[in-house]
């Protein structure tokens, strides 16, 4: 197989803040991999600096690869996603991007779509939520207004008056709400703040605590009935089984876990332990959010909304309709170029 | 998808006994499952009495799942797979059954093996063990004799003089011991007759103690060198995280656990916390030991050895010569009929 693989800047509709970082660009690299001359797979890095990736350690490791992949055989995912992960363990992004191109040449091989090939039904078109960053109290209902048509918000807390401006959304829409506070509180702030927020129709919490927090996870869920969820503890299958008794659930996304095949992994030794789960993303374009629409029929809440959060998003894959994520027909992820819009070379 | 199935009296070289059980044939069911009048898929139940099936339970499964998979795209083994354990959870191998033919399906309509399908390598060569049953002493020594090409003998212990025997088969071979003892020790015999195992060439011992005995199995690992596994203990993935801290591996079978889907399931959910795999089997034909054979790579330990205690499988499938297990080539399981004779009719 050739590898090869092309920056892909994507611009924010709005400056995205969350609990520790604010930005208005995302810097993205799409994988081209070529298999014998023939078809081509692709796939999406989405790297994030909290997790210590970015644009060049990504395209370092996609380098470093291609010498592995030139000489295998796409079928053979398990070995090379393991070789890679042996080879790069922190670069979660940049093996996802591997992972997710072989499965789109092994679907378009077989003539299958991704979810058939994994032994999936075809997922229904389910509801994924729609993220409001952080910002000014105006600008954060500006958002909720131009979100109208989604069913589900998740709204990104953990920040100092973050339950006062909760109150004035809940009064603009009637929306499920999710909270995600991205590390930003302390355990006594976390039982007040998400006991107020059980009026507020809050259907759950992710992240409230800086990584490693387990007593204090344990702790909040003896005082709060609000589903608590982590998402940057959990990178991958082994950070499982310990915060297996501490939450009620856990965000698995591509990019910290390293593909399709980990999330299979990490989506069974959930269930082995009888947690929730939650599909989610970063900011990326439709190839990489198309692949993890493929495992939607495997969880319970979808929050697949990172293709929607950008302006300039040069692929085509899963659609969103009023929040109803619906997959594209087509063999492998069965995303591609937006018509009119070349392919990058190969 | 049409479903028939048909029994398989298996006969067994030499009467089967092991801590609690005697046998001289082992009643199985084949399962053939025609796909839209096309591809057949085989599949295969060896149910055991130790956990509540027979051929009448798996008969009766079989002829109520017809309905549901009547109207099921074979594809979609995770909702079928899964809607069969809701409805007969405690019917394993009869649900094995459909698994491991619908695996079968789906490798010979995509024309690919079915480790191919699950992508993984075509496993190499690896050697399976040989079980030697519990027996007299003269007959223990001739069976091991007789297993002479074998380089991994799994011998049934449990007995009162167990240690004798193995003491005096030690002096006959240099072949690797592993030990089950099929619950029949009690903490204090494990620890002396582990103890005096060590210097016997001892691998692994499995399933020292009665199902549930975590407070026993945790108390001999901290007094004996050799690896504890358990088999009777862990049925599917969900009864993996109780025994996490408290053994070494587990067994694997498929048709304890309901096929290769769940397999797979319990397979991740052990590494994650990093537990050792055996895989393992019951006295079958070559049909479902070469499903099993299929996910080789994925384990540690393999003793999948049932084909080769009966005298009358009338299929072909992985062979063993010398303890080393080659997959056949084909696509699906690769499985089939021995020349000459017929499969049975659909």
């Amino acid at each position: 197989m050739k590898l090869t693989f092309h920056p892909l800047d994507l611009k924010l509709k709005h400056t995205f803040q969350i609990a520790r970082e604010t930005r208005t660009i995302q810097n993205n690299v799409i994988v081209l991999l070529q298999d014998n001359g023939e078809v081509i797979g692709l796939g999406e890095a989405a790297p994030t600096s909290y997790f210590g990736e970015d644009v060049n350690s990504v395209s370092s490791v996609l380098a470093q690869s291609a010498d592995l992949l030139n000489q295998s055989d796409p079928f053979q995912v398990e070995d090379i996603t393991n070789r890679l992960k042996n080879e790069f363990p922190k670069s979660a992004a940049a093996r996802a991007s591997i992972d997710i191109a072989l499965h789109d040449i092994i679907g378009k091989k077989l003539k299958i779509p991704l979810y058939r090939l994994l032994g999936l039904n075809k997922p229904e078109s389910k509801i994924t939520s729609f993220t409001i960053g952080i910002d000014t109290p105006e600008k954060m209902g500006k958002k909720v207004e131009e979100a109208k048509d989604f069913p589900i918000l998740k709204i990104k807390v953990g920040f100092k008056d973050d339950i006062e401006i909760l109150r004035e959304l809940r009064k603009m829409t009637t929306a499920v709400f999710r909270v995600d506070a991205n590390t930003g509180w302390t355990p006594d702030e976390a039982i007040k703040k998400l006991n107020l927020m059980e009026d507020l129709g809050v259907e759950l919490v992710e992240q409230p605590f800086p990584v490693g927090s387990i007593e204090s996870l344990r702790q909040i869920r003896r005082h709060v009935k609000i589903p608590v969820f982590v998402d940057e503890d959990i990178k991958d299958s082994k950070d499982i089984p310990a915060f297996s008794d501490a939450v009620d659930g856990i965000n698995i996304k591509l990019m910290k876990c390293g593909g399709i095949r980990e999330a299979l992994r990490m989506i069974y030794t959930a269930r082995a332990h009888g947690l929730k789960i939650m599909i989610g993303c970063n900011i990326e374009s439709s190839v990489s959010i198309t692949a993890a629409a493929h495992l939607t029929s495997l969880v319970d809440y979808i929050d697949l909304d990172g293709h929607l959060l950008v302006t300039n998003d040069p692929y085509r894959g899963a659609t969103v309709d009023k929040g109803k994520l619906t997959l594209p027909d087509g063999n492998g992820l069965g995303a591609g170029a937006r018509s009119g819009v070349p392919l990058p070379s190969m």
